[in-house]
């Protein structure tokens, strides 16, 4: 049996899982896990179907009938076999503990993606090169004048690697407004940070000079709008008055990679559908 | 327009869901909210559908043709409306934190139900009588030998007062076997450990002994296998060393009366599924 | 034996603890807890102590030398029976469930503080006349005119009562900024989100529109300067897509009381010591 | 300025804080943080203090005095210098998360240790040579009749690696008594449950069958006594019907690198002092 994730959304109205249902049941389909979300305030629905096939083309025969009822329905959907690997894109400066991670969770399997490679502003000494060492490293360094120009450089390796999914796994460049438009959707940024708390720089210095007792850590996916696109993920952990900056530091290197970990293989298994400035997360 | 709770199981096969929804669609409802769960272990499928009918006798038609399709699919099911509020029955002894966060819940419109009474193996001065003032109230003492007799009179008090869920909101009384099978299903516990640790009598003095680093508490249904029933909810928090048996149990009544009172209001939403000697909560 | 908290502050340098210490120990006193904090930046120091003596005179003989040393070295200080129970004055608007759960809590014991009174902008019919029936009252309603003739009377009940604490228990009116003043450092306040984010009105409908994943409470002094004062505790809980406004107010709720009910035992054990804009909390 | 970690526990009595404090001071130590706990219980008393001196000698100095001074007091104590970096062995088996998690804090300067070596029954090519290549590998086979002499074996390269610290990182084997004798007070063993629940093999196969709400890590002292070791640090997180047990497998792998590694840090840093079968922890 091959199985697939069907995502959708498309304005309310009765009857739309009891088409999907009908058809997939007509197709041969097996439901294997269904979610779904009405948001009152904007009159649109959001679905997220796992779904299961015994013979080989009635994939096929579904995805041409679901074609023409999502046209009378204006939906906007993907199908994609679960078993697909997503190419990814990481991109990292200095502090590496995001991309660590990652790579550790892609080498024992817990992350259905392929490393389309690596983008530093840093060359790979930087880095454990034992860690980074089988994946295509590009070191982009960003000097006052070029950055428009290692965009280009950036857009291209992104286009050849064939990359899905960007993910900015501390990357403490700024990117353009053009860059954040064109990454849009397929972008996902970790900010050390409980936003809308502490936005911009030096959000672990800011949170202790409030003096807060918490602090966090928040993935969202990239818009041209700094710190302020549709929040995927957001974690935090007690902390007291005797801990310095450095070990605010330290507590939020785990919180920011198990917070960016999550917010991707969320994506990587279709679970995020964005809403406005929002997000529908379909979690497990 | 008027709203239901759908709840149903019964063993995996395609087409349940293009079914059921088709049906609604087909009787004029409109799925407000949906989940549903495949146990693979099992083959046992489990579903919840909140749905809104705008005609008034929509529901009857929808009623009477579900009977029929509930018939050929062996499904175990409930329709109710969202609106009705179920009648409760509390238990407790002397600590009556549960009791109080309950009552306050239900005081401003919370908790879903009436309250149908209190019963309690104390005297009603035990408690905060402005508390409890506008409820029937039932003094079972229990002495040695009275317990049997005792529960014939609660067994009254339940059919009398029409109460569908019994809450044992730190009822300190060991039920027989007898009694606890009665109440299946329709009787929530707190126990103040996470279980399957700490069963049995005195669990945070159990948990002080042993030092453990986190408390915390059980909401499950009362089965006649005692702090064995299916569980519902669990919390814990972290302590210290430093903390005495006093605090833990000054902490573990926040956990208590918190974890109780969501089992409580998912009940009453009927979010709960007993799945053997597990729960199937499709919570908000 | 009786207890004593003692708590000081003053500029570092070595031998604060050996001269405290030693005085402690030659008054016949024994130490029970014992906390402290430099602070690094500042180079301010930060200690409390909790402390017993079995002789009646001990106290008297031990405060009498200590103010000489506090002198010495500059300190802010304090000397308080752990016994002594302390007058607090509780203000409410119409939401009263951290008002109904410190009322709770001192009922059973749990705060060891006096209730001097309530206050609040609306009548006594709006709450649960069974909780509040025995206690002061005071009904000040503000309207567009009042408040600097409202603020007077309720500077004339804070003295009058002999409050030693004001808790803002959902208090939803704006002090002046003299009364704010008036108050600095014996007054709580619980602001319904986790500051600095979502200041100011209605934080449970900012954080709906901007879909964070987590929503909070912060308790903290009330200063000049809204919703900046000294942060005491906070806490989040983590919230989905499908949670409306309605829901995460119910959930707010509950991090509501359980972080307020935290600052003010913190308070009334003396645990807390203003550093600044931030706090010092020598939690259990 | 040099500075020092100093530990200590003996019967209370009035006067040790004084007795220590003020030795302190004489020989021109400065304490930078310092805490304590009388266990009411067992009328035992734990300290630690971190101390810094400015003169090369000063240590010396007080070294030699504390000694007897602790010799009147009867406490068993260290002194150790914070720069002093403490030699670490890991033990592993198939599973490698931890190991990795351990290495990479190690990397990064997070954890104030040197690799010693790293001891597993599997062959080094289970494990990402990239990782572990810069360290000494001892392949210790496990086979039914072997096991005693695998642990001369081990024994041998504890002492020749000069190993202060064995973590047991997911080591799956199970010590004969007379080894965990031989390692008790400086082996960490990290176990996948919230013991005492679910001891033993299969901790997740367990809480998937029992149907828990939440699952979790301990990491514990390992001591003759399987499972039942001082706790010294635990946390959960809370899971639903939904996951199966490969799921709670992948959420504990997350939950156990983290529990463990914050035992190790604390270990390192002289904060766990053991009282009986518990463990006194002075957290940051």
């Amino acid at each position: 049996m091959k199985s697939y994730y069907l995502t959708l959304s498309c304005a309310d109205r009765p009857g739309i899982v009891a088409a999907v249902s009908g058809l997939l049941f007509r197709c041969g389909g097996n439901i294997l896990e269904s979610q779904q979300f009405d948001d009152l305030e904007t009159g649109r629905f959001f679905m997220r179907i796992v779904f299961g096939v015994a013979a080989a083309d009635a994939e096929m025969a579904f995805r041409s009938q679901f074609e023409a009822l999502a046209s009378d329905y204006g939906m906007t959907w993907s199908i994609r076999a679960t078993a697909e690997k997503r190419r990814v894109l990481m991109m990292v400066s200095k502090l590496d503990h995001c991309l660590d991670d990652l790579l550790y969770r892609h080498r024992i399997g817990e992350l259905s993606m392929e490393v389309a490679g690596i983008v530093s502003n840093h060359p790979r000494e930087v880095h454990n090169e034992a860690l980074i060492e089988s994946f295509p490293y590009h070191c982009l360094p960003i000097t006052q004048g070029n950055k428009a120009e290692q965009e280009i450089a950036l857009k291209r390796i992104i286009d050849e690697s064939r990359a899905e999914l960007i993910v900015l796994a501390r990357y403490m460049q700024i990117l353009s407004n053009e860059m954040a438009s064109y990454l849009t959707g397929r972008c996902i940024n970790i900010h050390h940070s409980f936003l809308p708390a502490f936005k911009g720089a030096r959000p672990y210095h800011q949170a202790h000079a409030r003096g807060v007792k918490l602090i966090g850590a928040t993935a969202h996916y990239v818009t041209g709008d700094l710190d302020e696109g549709p929040i995927i993920s957001q974690d935090v952990e007690h902390v007291t008055h005797a801990e310095s900056v450095e070990e605010l530091v330290r507590r939020g290197r785990d919180i920011e990679r198990r917070v960016l970990a999550r917010a991707v293989r969320w994506h990587l298994q279709d679970r995020i559908l964005v809403n406005g400035v929002k997000t529908v997360v379909f979690a497990s």
